[in-house]
């Protein structure tokens, strides 16, 4: 797999700056286009967020921005009124290079809660990072690697489309890895586009794609001060959106980055050994079909049995069973890696030792069908492993 | 400290009937009263819900109560109409004995889900308790022991109280060990007293407790198919409950055993190496606090922090973030085991050793203080354990 490029007019770095305390960590990364570009953002819904998120989020839609600088290491959450003059301050670093305003600048920083910013290190990466800008393929993995905390692997994906017989690219990097919790948005992510669109469709697009791809993803359940996920438009593919088919194709082009970087962030969960699909069909509302979804996938139950290739299917009838959404038994069958585990209410004889095997692949596919509706749902999460324990119970001291 | 004692007129009993695999693991219990109880029950809110609950739920309250069935190994849950005529006829095999209608004996399953009760085994058991019915502190930790699924000692509690200068008592035994969630009868709990109560009254005095004790605690946040919490009082103290003042006294004794037992629960969670204690208070409401509360003790973040003795505090507050409960973070200061770590919103300057070697005890107070209103809760809850991962993926399989 060639490493994904970034779209025309955008420019990308990583580098290191001393705030992780592993040597020659990348922790602090630069996304800048040549031109003013729309911007549109999606945040975390925690009422306790990080200072860049206020700042960030006080910023667009808008277009104007000029770039993105993101630290890892550090969430700058929970730090008061200085974290707010560190997170401003950050931008105007990266303004100054830039010859603009300030105001042009997002930010986004993600690591341990509840420390100040290390301003100084930060101050002197920032230049270091504006020095090393580039576009290619080495620059936006170096930026996407720069935004990871206990991520083991760079998140990035990229498509191109054709409109009126020319090329526009979609492109994107994100980082997740644990504190991951739908219903806002998760973590962190930049997309980038060369196509041209209003802050009105840049919001649209981000929106529409975040709902069915980082809000269906969970890790612990435990949502985050500092979700971030950021789509930049440079117009600097000489496209004109003229339709609304042209504004489809893009949608399409977004949500493909989104679906993908969300269930890369689901892959490289703390911890996980399995990939876990719920699909949950046959309810009034999508907003049902979610919430039966997402509560399957936070059980500890349901994702330690997924942990020991257990087909183990009363977890998961019962976790959706206290989802809150009324059915009866009755309504409900379930089948996992294809075989029908419990059909209208009622047990099925099957051979565990062979659904078991099918689990040991890695992939769980849950399907859970109610004969409410037509309303459907697809959910991505991990299992819960003595890793992840591990990895969590050692944080920090 | 001395096995508890069962009330008058009560008797109990354990034995082993072949259900678990375990040789000699006792597996069925039977609590029989002289007379005619007063019962009441809470059952799980869960949408699936184990046949015993439907069998049970049915009957109660009542003022003709003369036992409780119970066996642990198999839930008798997501079994369908055959599960349903398994529980009844492991009450009309009691009522037999006894020589009264079946629906004067309650009944309780506790286990793995979607199998159906070896019947033939709980027949032949049944007789077997009933010779072994007595009202002494053996065969009362007998029956607490019957009920027992992945718990490693009985749970069991009893207060006595002068009414009328007689005395009256109030026991209980319970089981727990995971899938533990609050919001409804978390669990299974027979408590029993000797006071003479109408059946309104029961309830009443079961409701109070369970809201502020089961409905309180949680190891998972998994809702079982089963949670089940009885009350029966059979009056054999031959103390009249002449005023509002006795129910008063008389609640106190319900809510000290229910206290006693769902702290016991937590204290015998699966894997569990940590005793959590979450006060929040100064929310406008009691729900609002147990929101919050209840949002913290079920983050795996906050959980794990805990088992690695981490005052790791931005993901205590961040969980708190996330309940849906509005607020500000100028509005919450944090206090853990003494020590204030976050105060109206600004980290404060802590020694992190002498907080950690505070929670190396195994007891955590996490004391969350919020500027809005009179309420508070108090939530208990455990640890987030590499054990807790193992049991539960090797559960079955």
């Amino acid at each position: 797999m060639t490493s994904p490029t970034l779209p025309q007019g955008f420019q990308a770095a990583g580098v290191s700056c001393g705030i992780k305390v592993a040597a020659n960590a990348l922790d602090l990364s630069l996304f800048v286009s040549d031109r003013p570009c729309t911007a549109a953002g999606v945040f975390t819904t925690n009422r306790v967020v990080g200072a860049p998120v206020i700042v960030s989020r006080s910023r667009v839609p808008s277009d104007q921005i000029l770039g993105v600088v993101l630290n890892s290491g550090n969430s700058n959450a929970c730090t008061g009124q200085r974290g707010q003059d560190d997170a401003r301050a950050m931008t105007s670093a990266v303004a100054d290079l830039l010859g603009c305003d300030g105001e042009q600048i997002l930010v986004c920083s993600t690591g341990v809660i509840g420390h100040f910013l290390p301003l100084e290190k930060i101050r002197s990466g920032i230049p270091q990072a504006y020095s090393a800008l580039a576009n290619n393929p080495t620059a936006f993995q170096r930026a996407a690697r720069g935004m990871m905390t206990t991520d083991t692997v760079p998140k990035q994906h990229a498509v191109e489309v054709q409109l009126h017989g020319k090329s526009v690219a979609v492109a994107g990097a994100a980082k997740g890895a644990a504190m991951i919790a739908p219903n806002m948005g998760t973590m962190l992510a930049v997309l980038m586009t060369d196509a041209a669109l209003t802050a009105a469709q840049a919001d649209q697009l981000l929106r529409h794609a975040v709902d069915r791809s980082f809000n269906c993803i969970s890790v612990d359940g435990h949502m985050s001060t500092s979700d971030t996920v950021l789509l930049l438009a440079n117009g600097a593919s000489d496209v004109e959106v003229r339709a609304e088919s042209d504004l489809a194709l893009l949608q399409q082009a977004v949500d493909d980055v989104c679906y993908d970087l969300s269930q890369k962030i689901i892959r490289d969960a703390e911890g996980a050994e399995h990939f876990v699909t719920i699909e949950v069909s046959g309810l009034a509302t999508r907003e049902d079909a979610v919430r039966i979804a997402k509560t399957v996938a936070d059980s500890p139950l349901v994702k330690t049995a997924i942990t020991g290739n257990d087909p183990n299917w009363g977890r998961i009838v019962s976790a959706a069973g206290y989802a809150g959404i009324p059915f009866s038994e009755q309504d409900c069958s379930l089948i996992v890696n294809g075989t029908s585990l419990y059909e209208s209410g009622r047990p099925v004889e099957f051979d565990e030792a062979t659904v078991s095997q099918s689990m040991r692949t890695g992939e769980v596919l849950i399907q859970l069908k109610f004969i409410l509706g037509e309303a459907e749902a697809t959910f991505w999460t991990s299992d819960l492993t003595a890793e992840y324990v591990r990895l969590n119970a050692d944080y920090t001291t």
